[in-house]
Formats: structure tokens, sequence, C-alpha cells
């Protein structure tokens, strides 16, 4: 193992626009109930199946073939060496708590394939290498040579961020030496392209971080200033798919492809917090802003629409039609990971918690090895984890954001250590000039809001900054070692307790978990009348599996609904229970979808029935059932 | 002019399972101020415009090239070829009233190329003849070369029927010949295998009736069973996408590309009529049944799903989303154009006249010249009509419609005539055994529900059967020579009236038209709590042009809403007046999409205003605005 104390997931510590820097995973352990397996099931149950069926699939073999070990044909859709990269990736963060060795020698066996696939020129991409060999560079609109070519700078990155490991990151500076030789102004003789689908930008950026090579930077900037002129025309869903309909500072909102949509994003911000460019940073926010505010569902998934995998309209967001891609809710966590490091602000930090529960962690079975592509908010049953998919973007990029999870919890900033996310654990935060400071972390967040800090080693005058949620509507509170904390405790803000700290200071944060009723913007027509459950960062939805009755004939009574902590349910969860009015279809409605108003229609029966809420997380892991997020409001 | 006395839409004469004989075109004309300006614009406006287009796009020049008069490359879809057949077969059926020679002269253009285009063997398709010459039937599934044919060979038939013109029937036919000595079962050392998109099968059967070659029916049976095997295997939507998933008689339900299932419904309806097979009939009258009780818009519009251009799940039926293609209501107008002769059951005939007016009729601009193919029941003012779409089968699917519209309105059975449609105008009906009636029909229809029928020649013993629209749920009333009838006049259903009838005797019908307000089903979440209004046969909706409220702001007093027509609103029609209270967003809402439903929510501001609704065909023909078919209903 190398010094790996300067792991963080993406790196700040240049970057002229960044307020804070992240605390590396490497610093950072996260344990408890609810963590701790989680975190062990990525390492020793996603992980290792993946690369079975990275094998079983002919992913592995393709890079084989073109190193001449292997005789298959090219097997699999043109862009499978992504998943490979994303696996390096997600097995390199997941070691940041400490080697594994089973993972380490996946690593070993898969490293050398990819090093082997490596043209002399430093050309790799084993699709082109193999069914269209005089095709390089030829359709980048489609073809996703440069998207997998920035999935091998990020893996290569964090393995060597990680483990010390350069191998791939020769690799991946080879390549990127190559296209920098290739693009660029064609007043310059170079190819004037991008590619569809982002992704090389901010691999291209933490590249030039991790290496301190500035073409790499340039290169990035050429691709970002390139998209938004129409280069990518003629293509199916037209060039808003591609977000090249106009100029980032144009845009009024994100649209099109929705996971290419937040990686262009996570990389412009990237290079305007490296730039410290402020006029750029304050429109991404803008951006971002809208895509909160007008394009995401309540479980912080985006990208409603099947056609295209697109942000749909304004309020367009349908529940069981749902598109809601996990790779979405990933990049979109990604993405708010960047604006939260550039501004410090909790809206960041609530949407990097409030997506990893409800937005990301359903597209992960409960064991650890099926996973949902697509996050229906309603579903009649039909809709099935897979243990892998065709297109199997979205399983890698759930085991590499879990596998670096630990690095989006803590940061520090000039005299200060904000805490972003909580979970028993514990963190080692350097606060600069050689001071160190040990945290532990107390709580069984996120089924209970009390929350302990101690300064377990360390100390002195810094600034601790706890995020007060923003789902914690009222009641929150903390103390010092026993001493409320005078100042108010207001949700959605960070709590500042700036005092000289000493080993044992601990603080105490009460987080109430009330359970909340939402309701929706009038104009999302299908949720007028419905409320939907959450409870702490959780939300939660109702299962056929728990009812006797349809979901569709409940109302849901949002007043006296009691949570409680059941260790047989779904791995052990805090479930909700409450009182429903179950009323039933009129029987008219069997002849059809449309009756005048004024027709006779018989009462349908009534009856009080009990009701079963889950974590939407956890939704489909008990066979299939329906599910709704969204349910009828009772209102007696 | 031959003698086309026999020239119905569909032949159904020799088909054993037909109870009713549909009037020929030919023998019905429909005029009056609603029908007469519409039907002269395909004629004069929407077909030579549509022929231009067809020339300008290149489109004439792919058949020119394969014929060897025109150096210029293949253009356009590879399924182009079909448009220029339907837009013969509409110029064929706009002729049934009389010849039309500027349409007459253009037909006279086009043959020859057509001609020309055909190969030695039979062969014709100009996509595969340019661009894959050596790959012929190698991609069915995909490719569409079948289904070209289907509409070469409707179009020929229409040709035949209206004006004796064998020039089509004979590329048809031997084209025909091709494909019979090329498709069957694989033990018969054939190619076993079927197109992709269904068509030819009702081209077969409608070629085969005209020219009593059975070859061509039984071709047409083997696609039929060929079907539902999963021959086509492979596509991006799956088998379910060409309705290969099961054969015909174990679906629950049409499902997959929605247009394509219809028009397979088509084709087998056509079957099993001619067979008399009445089991299959009614396994086709329940997968009606299903389709319009739990997949159809109140429009009458199906396929709501944009991906695919699908059937949705039971009640999947968005708004804003719809696709609701122009081409699938015109499918299905023609699928129960047939159950409708199967079975005389007004349901059929219901559905015919609320989709023609609703479903089909959207898609054609008020100017002739611009169409939809893409039918939302809600926008937000972007959804624009064209003059012409890449992929432009809609417009001529409109124009073949409505050029043989007029044979759609009445048909006959054994002593009876049936009044299908209401519209002025006349029909000449032979009644078999050489008694001829003539029929003049008298009224304002769809403005106004009075119509009187007089025999104006002809007479003797025979029934007069007369279509009650479902719709006109109370107060119907008929009358013969001023005497009111004794049966009871229900909607729904045929008012048989059988007596002596003599030149000069005179139905009157009331079908008093008053607004009807209609709920739609619980499980379409999205239209709870709102209304559609619609007038006799005609559904409307609110644009934003009329309105200085935002359309979602409106809730509808469905009291007390009057109707008028109004001559210079959208080339006169009849609108809708009446109450909405205002209200507005409350300024919370501005902040983002979910809030806590404890949380303060200042009270909007409320204001009684006017609405007007006008029918939804009209929509989108003054400029780009709002439109909303579903209105939040008012409740005191």
């Amino acid at each position: 193992m190398t010094d790996n104390t300067h792991a963080p997931v993406v790196d700040f510590r240049a970057s002229r626009g960044a307020r804070l820097q992240p605390v590396p995973p490497t610093a950072v352990t996260l344990a408890g109930r609810f963590w701790g397996p989680r975190l062990q099931r990525i390492r020793e149950t996603s992980l290792p199946s993946q690369h079975a069926l990275l094998e079983s699939t002919g992913r592995l073999d393709n890079f084989r073939r073109v190193a001449g070990t292997s005789d298959k044909p090219y097997t699999g859709l043109f862009f499978n060496d992504s998943d490979i990269y994303k696996w390096l990736e997600a097995a390199a963060w997941a070691q940041a708590a400490g080697p594994v060795p089973e993972l380490q020698a996946l690593i070993d066996q898969t490293i050398p394939l990819v090093e082997a696939a490596q043209g002399e020129d430093g050309y790799i991409n084993t699709y082109h290498s193999l069914e269209r060999r005089h095709e390089r560079w030829s359709n980048l609109r489609d073809l996703h040579e440069l998207y997998c070519g920035g999935h091998l700078m990020q893996a290569a990155v964090a393995m060597h961020r990680i483990t010390g490991d350069a191998r791939l990151l020769r690799v991946a500076c080879r390549f990127a030496d190559l296209i920098c030789t290739v693009f660029g102004p064609a007043a310059e003789g170079r190819l004037e392209m991008i590619d569809g689908h982002e992704e090389v930008e901010m691999g291209l950026i933490e590249l030039a971080r991790e290496t301190g090579e500035r073409r790499y930077r340039e290169l990035a900037r050429f691709f970002i200033e390139a998209r938004g002129h129409g280069l990518l025309h003629g293509g199916r869903f037209g060039i808003e798919y591609f977000q090249d309909e106009r100029p980032v500072r144009e845009m009024k909102a994100l649209a099109g492809h929705a996971v290419r949509a937040v990686y262009m994003a996570c990389g412009i911000t990237d290079q305007a917090m490296d730039d410290g460019d402020a006029p750029l940073l304050a429109h991404l926010e803008t951006l971002w802003t809208e895509m909160t505010r007008r394009r995401s569902y309540i479980s912080g998934g985006i990208g409603s629409r099947h056609e295209g995998e697109a942000f749909g309209k304004d309020f367009e967001l349908p529940n069981a039609r749902a598109y809601t891609e996990t790779c979405a809710a990933i990049g979109s966590l990604m993405w708010s990971h960047r604006l939260l490091a550039a501004t410090g602000d909790a809206r960041y930090a609530d949407s990097i918690e409030w997506t990893l529960y409800n937005g990301m962690l359903p597209g992960w079975g409960l064991d650890g090895r099926r996973y949902f592509y697509v996050n229906p908010l309603e579903d009649d049953g039909t809709h099935q984890r897979q243990t892998w998919y065709e297109c199997s973007c979205c399983p890698p990029n759930v085991a590499r954001t879990l596998g670096g999870l630990s690095g989006y919890a803590y940061a520090t900033s000039e005299g200060a250590v904000w805490v972003h996310l909580y979970a028993e654990g514990r963190a080692r935060v350097e606060l600069g000039a050689g001071r160190t400071v040990e945290l532990v972390q107390r709580t069984d967040y996120p089924w209970d809001g009390a929350v302990a800090i101690e300064i377990a080693a360390g100390g002195g005058r810094f600034a601790l900054k706890l995020r007060v949620p923003a789902w914690c509507r009222a009641g929150a509170r903390a103390e010092v070692n026993g001493v409320a904390v005078g100042d108010a405790v207001e949700p959605g803000r960070y709590l500042t307790i700036e005092r000289d700290w000493q080993p044992g200071d601990t603080v105490r944060l009460e987080l109430p978990m009330a359970v909340t009723a939402w309701q929706s913007h009038p104009q999302l027509h299908e949720n007028r009348g419905r409320i939907a459950l959450s409870r702490g960062p959780l939300l939660y939805c109702l299962e056929g599996v728990d009812h006797s009755r349809a979901l569709d004939e409940l109302a849901i009574d949002p007043a006296g609904i009691e949570a409680s902590f059941e260790p047989g349910t779904l791995g052990g969860a805090v479930v909700l229970r409450g009182r429903a009015l179950a009323r039933g279809l009129a029987p008219a409605w069997e002849q059809g979808l449309y009756r005048p108003v004024d027709a006779p229609e018989p009462a349908a029966d009534e009856a009080q029935v009990p009701f079963m809420a889950v974590p939407y997380f956890a939704w489909q892991n008990r066979g299939s059932s329906p599910m709704a997020v969204w349910l009828q409001r009772y209102r007696a």
C-alpha cells in the first residue's frame, strides 16, 4: 500500500474555485448496522459477482481478442469496455478502507488484459479494434470511443490514488496523449469533434490533476467549449439528446439524455472550479436549481423519459413510466458533490444524501447481486431486478459510488471541519499545518436521528460544521458536552460550532425523524390528491406484498403513523404503519375508461384497514408485487 | 369512367362472416357545411400539395432512378414507396363522387413511374433496388418490403374499383405473384418469414377479392398464421413490438406498435370474415373491447407510448406525452369498419364516428396542408403541425381515409338499410333484386343533431336502421312523416323502422346535443378531479389563445355551459362557453416540486372568469398556444 492520504474521490486541491476539500475515503470509515454490512456486501458480493459477469458475458474476452490471446469474436455492445473500467474504479475505491486481497487478485488479472489491448500508438477500444478497425474516430456521435476513454481515466486515477498502482495510469495517459494529438480546432489541422456521450471531460481533468499534465486539461476545455454548436447533428433524437443544441452558458435547463447531461455538468463544474470561474459556477448552480425545481422526482431521480433516456419537459414526471436511470441519480450525486465543494451550500449535501438513499440505492438489490436500471415510482408488479443488463452501465456505477462513499461524508475548509453525511464510523481529518483531528461518529442513522460526534484525538480551535438536513423541519437540537448550543439549529443549513476542542469533547445532535407527508406541485397532475411519505432521509413506498387490497384502493391517513425498526423485515428496516381507508372500485368502471360525471354510480364498499410502508430503496426484494410511492390521501 | 357501382372501401360481398355490406362511396355524397368544404379541400388542396411533396422530397425520383430516368441517389426512408401508394389510393377514392381531372392528371403522371420501376420478375421496392440490390427479403423484420407491397395492393384495388384503371392492378398482381412463389412454409422449400409491419395481409385479401385469385388469399393466411411464433426476434423493442410474441388467438390485448397491431387486426378480421370463422371473430371482438376499455384515449386515439410508437399497459394514457399517432386512429377506424360489417353492432359505428372526429381529424389542419403525426391531449404550446414528415405516413393516410369517407356512412343487409354516419348528402342504395332506394339526408350534423332522411326515389318494404349514437344519452326522438316512432329510441343501438316506404316519406331523428362532462377511470391518476367536455360526436378542448389565465389554473363548472355556432371561429364551429374559477398558483410552488402537506401555504388569488372550449379536432390552427382536453373540475 502506498501513502494514500490524499486520495479524494475528486481532487479539488488545486481548484481555485473550491471552498471545501473533501476528506478522502481512505481517512473515513462508515460502519454501523446500515452501512457496515452494505459496504461489506459491495466488496464481497457485488464486485466479485460483477467480475464473474464481465468474464461470462465476453467483456474481458474482447480485450483478450485484441491482444491475440482469444479467438472469440467481439461480443456485446460497442461500449462494453467502459464496464471493465468502472469495475476497476469500483475495485480501487472499495479498498479505501484497506486492502481486499480477493479484489486485488481480480484487479491483477484484469489490468494486464487492458494493457495488452492498447495499441502501440496508445489507442484502446476493443470494439473499434475488432469490428471497425479502419473507422477510428469516424462516428464519435454514436460510438463512445472517448466515453470509454474517460472511464479508463477515472479508473486509472482511482487506482493510482488508492493503491499507488500506476499500471492503469500509464495506459490512460498513453490514450490521453494520443487524443491530445488528434482532437482540437480544425484551424489547427485537428479533428474538431466531440463525443456523443460526455465523460472524457471529467476523466481528462482528473487525469490532469493526478499527473499535472496541462495538455489533458486543455483538451477537456476544447471538448467542453466545442459542445453546443451542432457538431453532433443527424441523430435519431436530435442534438438536444447530446446537449449539443447550444453552449452550456446559454442553456436554461439540462435536457436530453440525462446521464450525458449530468456527466457534462460534472466536467464543466470541474473546469469552472479549477479556473475559479465564478460566473460559470453561478450558471451551473442555476442549472442545478432548475433541474431539482422542475425535473426531479421526489426520489431525487432524474431523466423521466424512456424515449432517449432523457429529461422530460418541466413537470413531465410520470410515476409508472419513470425512466429514472440509476446512473442518472449517480451522475446527479457526482455533480452535487462538486457544487458542494464549490459553495459549501447545504442544499447540495441534502441532495447528495437524498439521492444516495432514494435515487441510487433502489438500483441495488438487498442481496448485492441484482440491480435496477430503470426506477419507477409506481409499478404493477412486473418490474424486476436483474443480475446484469445487455447495457450494464448501472451495476458497476453503483459499485464505484458506494465503493468511494466514505469520501462524500466529510470535508474541510480553512479552520473548519464539515460533516455532510451521518453514519456510524470514524474520520481522520487533516486540518492543515500538520494538525490532525480524529472524529468518532456514533449513530443508528438513517434509522434514528441521534448522532454523537466525539473528538477522539487531536483538537485545538476549529469550527465544526454539522449539516442539519432540510428534511428535519422542526425540533433539531445540539449540545456540546451536555450543554445546549445557543444558536438556532435550522434545517437546510450547517450548524457551526467553533471552539477550542479537546479530546473527549462530544457533540450530540438530535435530528428527530418525524414522518412527513409530501404533496406535489399542482402541475404534476398525476399526483393530485396524493401524498408521499418519508422519515428522516428515507422515502417510503407501499408494496402489494404487505397488503390484501390493491394499493390504488387505499387512501392513507397521514396522521398517526407509527415508525418502528423491524429486524426481520428487508434485512432490518424501519417500517411505517398506519390507517387507510380502502375503497373498492365501483363496478361501473369495469365497462370502460370514461363515464359522464352525471351517470349513476353505485357506492363502492369502504373499510378501515392498516397499511405498512417500507423504504423505497428496498422495494422489489420480496418477489414481485405492485408498488407505489404516491398514495391517495385520506380526507375524513 | 367505368361502372363503379360495386366499389366498396372494403369488399365483403363474398365474405361468409359479413352481416352488412357497406354502400360504396361511389353511391354516396357527403356535403353540407361541415363535410362539403372538407372533402373539397382533400381533393383540391391536400392531394395536390401532397403530390408536390412526394416530388420535392425525392420520393418519385426514387422510382425514376430505378427505371433509369433519373440519376439522383436514393433519398429518404426505406419505406417511402408506401407514401406514393397511399397517395394513389387516396386519389382514387377522392374520385368516388366523380372524376377530378387535376387528380387524374397527377395519377397519370405517377402510375407510369411505378410501372417502370417494377422488375421483370415482378419485384418492386425502390429502396432495395437502389440501396440493397442483393439483400432482397433479407431483413423483413425491419425493412418493410411487404408492407410497401400491401399498400401497392390497396392502391391498385381502389384505383380499379373507382376508375376501372387496371394499370396499377397489374403491377400489384405481378408483385403478389412473385411473393406467392417466395413465401410459405419452410417445409415446402419457401421462405418462412413475415413482415415486421403488417399491411400486406389486408392488401392480399383485398387483391384476392378484386381478382378472384385464391393464391393471394392463401398467402395472406400463411402470413397471418406464421405470426406469433417469434420469427421476428432480435429487434430493439422485442417481438411484442411486431405482435410476434404469441399467436393472435392467444393474445389477451393488442400490444406493441399500435399501427402495426390494428393493421394486423384488420387483416385477420378480413380473413375471419371471408372464412365465416365465428370463434376467431368473437376473439377479435374481445381484443377490440379490451383496446377500447383499457388502452384508448377519450379521443378514440390509441398507442400512448412514444417509445416504440406502442400501446402502453392498461391505464397508461398520459395526456401531454400521448403519442396517439394519426395513423393508429385510422387503423382503429378501419378495424371497426370490418367488425361493424361482421356484426352490425352499433358500438363499432359509434367508435368509427368518434375516432373519425376526435382521433383522426385532429391530425389534419384546417388549411388542408398541415398535419399532426402525434396527437397529445394536452400541450404547452410547443406541439406544431407540419406540412410533411420525414416519416410521412400520416398525411396520405388521412387523405385516403377522407377520400373514401362516404363509403363508411351506409350499409345494407337482407331487407335493411343501415345509416351509420349522419351528414348532409345523398345515397343510392341497392337493396338487391334490382331494387334501388335513394335517400336524401338533411342535417347540420355534427354541429346540430336534427336529421331528416327522405326517401327520394324507390321504396317498398325494408327496414331503415338508424344509429342512435351512444353519446346521445337522453331525449333522442324519431318520427316518420310527422308521427312519432313507437319504439324507444335508445342510445348505442340502431333504431329499426320497417315499413312500406314511399317516395317522399321522411324520417326525422332528433339527437339532442347536450354538453357532456366526462370523468375518467380512477386508475387514470392524471385525470383525477378533472373533466373533459363533449357535445354530440365532438370532443372539446381549451386553447390558451382564448384565455388570459393558464389553462391549468382554471377549474371548469360543468353546469350552465352554452353552445353556439360561431361562423368566424375556426372556419365556423360550435364553441362552448361557460364559467370557471381561476386560481393562481401559490407562490410557494415556485420553490420546488414537493412540499410537506402541513407547510403553510398562502392562499392563492381566486376569480370567476369565462372560459371557451373549441372542438379538439380543430386545435393548433390559430398559432401556438397551450391546449388541454382534461380540465380541473370546479366544485363549489
